[in-house]
């Protein structure tokens, strides 16, 4: 084992460490900086700009929990837009639904993307090698202010750019917001991941929030525990349509649309999606 | 801010630190060593023989997912046994159920007692004001072996004894729930913590559930999240009869007698105690 | 052992944590916020607003570096002024020279020289029962302004005020040297902690020593390691004669005088002594 | 900055830690782990196997000490060996001296001297330029078993091998020692680094050095700052015949000697490779 320890603050007052048993690579992109390393507990953990963004112990539990309630939203998905998720596990979820015919993965970062074919093969090596899948690297307002394409799913995993509960979140937010929303299809779902649920009240998070709720009609936040991430994980989905969440409806739906669709969920599994969608009344409270 | 940092492994490769704003007590009691200190963002946070108890940012949330589902499950408890406890939050929420005449709560550590009405008065003073509280500083296991009385519900917030995913649980637990079983009434129910839900095989937990299996008809692992834990908190429900857990009966019935009891749960909330027992598959697996 | 860790920066890089076997004592009085804990190799371990001050295993080091070079260049002390010093050693070191008749501690804070007595009663023991000892508890600028009195020698322990290397040295030392220069016999001698020598520029320090220069005619910087602070520890003697510094001379008197006088030195020795006037040129350069 | 922190223990109580500018390289060798980074305060940092060996900041410090000493006390030295010394510092400030005819430096891993030629290029440009030295990728023990030659001055600084306070520094010192006497030739010296030197007996040194006293007419520990390494730092020179180490005499030819050999010594002086032989007695006890 290594004697490096990749040291996060977990908040004002307490902070995570880890210690490496070996750092696989460790540098820059033209657009991040990134670190890989493997951990005993945790093994491959991704870094980029100082946030672990995925383990390989849990990575399945995060990226099943990104995809699945708005694909299982969603009717019968043919077109998806996967924002980031450049190690190709967002891909990789999305297309396990038998009914999708194309996925567009749109990543600004094609060094990071070589990266982690190179370190992390078997997480995406399903999604590049389906025929499915077109990769671009563009930046996001780009790709959206120029694709005439429309997409009954839209699935967020970038790292800055529209997570809600970043500090620059409200503004980025509404324009980011303005240009995707003619790019999602009427009834379409949006997903994307939302930082830590925290106690307490979460102003970034109201902001952000507000926002969505401005231009979707039916805005709503999930959880799940990512055990290396140290939190319960936060996930938005949106709506324009009004979206049934009640729990008899939701186990139901979640639980006939994963056997019929021949989803595995070995990670998490229907129930613990429809369940993401209860969190504690008091890390809720910061919505 | 003091320059102090406690510290805890979370698992062999990663720890949790978190900075004291200020040391409010630190000693040994004839039975454990305790430390009291406040942190920015937790608040009172509670450590005995370097593990956290409680903290005063998120106690609501660890105390009523410990208290209510049992208690929700068992129709009209009467007399509850409350084994440990020192803070005085657990019989606290025992003691919001209407039906409730008798809470007996054994604690070996009348010091520690002591202390947590000195540092965290607010904790426990409904609970130690109700004349339906008798507390009795005692070891748990003289206190099994002797006593007449039985119970319709005991919730278990032991440290060390009973948990079932320390080392010794086996033999431990055995020996314990040998004692315990006979003082739960006839379709009574047993809540006790049962540490983080992690990744992977866990042979403790496993060895520990199998224990509960051969002593009651019902076993079930649940989990929420305690954000100042950072990891998913694991506890069990056991009962002598066979417990209705499918997510259409659970939260109804949760949602139905918390509104009949007029249960506040302003922590969790009905529906985020049922989502409890479906937990992602991947930390499920430990069982 | 507790889950406890004192963590002190070094410098903006690097930090020296020290794990606590026991908390002693942790508070504030009414100047200053205080820690006394067990650490397993240092021993006891007094901290200050943040600030390490001595530790059990090595305060001999740096109490015998602070008060004898002065001491040993002084040809027959007989008064002794301490600035600070609470926890008695330093006055005991001064006590140990024969000639000395009398010794002035003036030290603002009254409960932490108490609770030096409770936590470190060796300490300072021989020094607060000699009768040549005379404490005051007021603040130094305000006895150096009010006393007829003047000393031999000087030495200043003080945590903030003089310490030549604090951001404020400049100013504070300069109103501090005019009312100290005084109340210094002709031909006597200051010596002050000096805070770590380290590599580079420090223009603290050196505003620091211009301020001395301006005063004084001899100012020289030495340096000894004091292995619990993790730095070589710096000090400044001062004086209104011309000092000889040439290792021959200084050696020769130090070794002398030590014997003639009949200290011990067993944690320095004379020659140790000596030797730290002369410091690597890389540490002297931020002079 | 990089959230990456290297942590290495000081004693079992407590630990230093390093925060990372940048990881310039991290891998294995045939021979050992390596991982060279920068850091804000100290500049590229290279550790091996965990322990940090030089920094950029203070290395002239280091390598100053390890060498001057040992050729200032030999008459005029001809002949040298460096024994490890990958990073070419040590050879540079042996090949300083104008009557070295011939340095030959031993050093097992040639993938090591080379990652030091590419990231630490000016540490050993010097040296590796000059005709004067010859570089060998061999163990040390092959060599010193298969070599005729002989040597004016013996310089060791290897990581683990002959570091007499290692664990098992007796066995292997007694062997190695046993190899290098007969080449280091009549009235040669030896000079070896010998880890930190810290307060209390340490039986390891006590042992290495009584191996030492076995072969050796003379030896003597002594001990400068680094301040990068957090702790004073022990070498020991030893010789054949007797050492002339009183303080008068030995500053007198420090000074003479790197004087009339036109040593400039710009991190240390001859100074303060005299007074290095003077450590205070509390860490001296250690021997």
């Amino acid at each position: 084992m290594t004697p490096l320890v990749y040291s996060q603050d977990a908040n004002p007052s307490d902070a995570v460490s880890r210690r490496l048993e070996e750092v696989l690579a460790a540098g820059r992109t033209r657009f991040q900086e990134y670190l890989f390393f493997r951990s005993r507990t945790n093994g491959v953990t991704i870094v980029l700009d100082g946030d672990v963004q995925s383990c390989e112990a849990d990575e399945a539990i995060y990226h099943e929990a990104l995809v699945h309630p708005a694909m299982l939203l969603s009717e019968e998905p043919r077109t998806v837009l996967v924002m980031g998720g450049g190690e190709g596990a967002t891909a990789r979820e999305v297309l396990r639904h038998p009914s999708v015919e194309r996925v567009v993965m749109v990543d600004i970062d094609r060094e990071f993307v070589d990266l982690c074919r190179r370190f992390i093969p078997e997480w995406g090596r399903s999604a590049f090698a389906d025929p499915r899948l077109e990769v671009r690297y563009e930046d996001i307002f780009d790709y959206l202010a120029r694709t005439p394409d429309s997409f009954d799913v839209a699935i967020g995993d970038l790292v800055d750019a529209p997570d809600p509960v970043s500090p620059a979140a409200e503004l980025y937010s509404r324009s980011f917001y303005e240009r995707l929303a003619p790019r999602i299809r009427e009834g379409g779902i949006l997903a994307t991941q939302a930082g830590a649920l925290r106690v307490g009240d979460d102003p970034d998070r109201r902001t952000a929030r507000a926002g969505l709720a401005a231009r979707f009609a039916s805005v709503a936040t999930y959880g799940i525990v990512v055990p290396s991430f140290y939190h319960l994980w936060g996930f938005v989905v949106a709506s324009n349509r009004a979206l049934e969440l009640a729990p008899g409806a939701l186990f139901e739906r979640f639980e006939r649309e994963a056997g019929r669709r021949g989803l595995g969920l070995p990670a998490t599994g229907a129930r613990a999606l429809a369940a993401a969608f209860y969190p504690p009344a008091a890390v809720r409270a910061g919505e």
